[in-house]
């Protein structure tokens, strides 16, 4: 990862980092849904159309699977990497063929001092393997980016 | 779907479904990290030595995909489909290459009749899709069903 390595050090509640951006195509949402999620509005557009979508629409498992890219792929390069203990997740509207996604306001809400006081890899790079809990703010929205974000 | 396909009026708080099993493939689960999750201790099995996982896990947008796969394919092929509007997720422990998984215990444990009340699509095919909302119990473990699951 290189001179952009971040440590448990670098980290602080408010710390913005930054998100690429991704077009969903039709293609890969498709191919993703054959796999994972095989039903008709995910798979085929005219069976999408009298559907409750109205229209093809991603999986919200390819739509979460490609919000983790940005963020593994984004501005947070950690150096023990970024693992999910768990969260909440809402799907409010559909992600459709062509829109352009990435992550609003990507930012650390929460940082939990107590499992992370002990870990300073940085300084000390024989301690084992470390990990910190830290609650980032990802929205996930189709639109491209507005100055700011 | 066929003669199983259920309607809404087939739906109540208790009610069980099945769950087939699948088998994680290691070249699936690096696969799929390459596309979405590119981290080392998703990817290469010598690099998931040293990392929190101490050994290659699955990421767990694969280990959730799958379980969706396994919902949308498992003993509830509801008319108009399945649909995510949210929730809560959790990773207690990681999914390994090799790792059985099913669903244990799928069953509906809230639905909301104010939703559904007014959809009964099959007694009125005419009827617009209709949908309800219900949250279903899904816990996924990666090992052989026993009796009952």
């Amino acid at each position: 990862m290189g001179d952009h390595t971040l440590y448990l050090d670098d980290l602080y509640v408010g710390r913005r980092f930054t998100s690429g951006t991704y077009r969903m195509e039709e293609a890969d949402m498709v191919r993703f849904a054959a796999e994972f999620d095989p039903q008709p509005f995910h798979l085929d557009r005219r069976a999408a159309e009298s559907s409750v979508f109205q229209g093809l629409a991603a999986s919200g498992w390819y739509t979460a699977s490609v919000a983790m890219r940005l963020l593994v792929t984004g501005g947070l390069p950690l150096a023990e990497g970024i693992v999910g203990l768990g969260g909440e997740i809402a799907w409010p509207k559909p992600t459709r063929p062509g829109d352009m996604v990435h992550l609003v306001r990507p930012e650390i809400e929460i940082l939990l001092p107590a499992v992370a006081r002990d870990f300073r890899r940085k300084r000390n790079p024989q301690s084992p393997p470390s990990f910190s809990v830290f609650l980032p703010w990802l929205d996930f929205i189709n639109r491209e980016p507005r100055e700011g974000e």
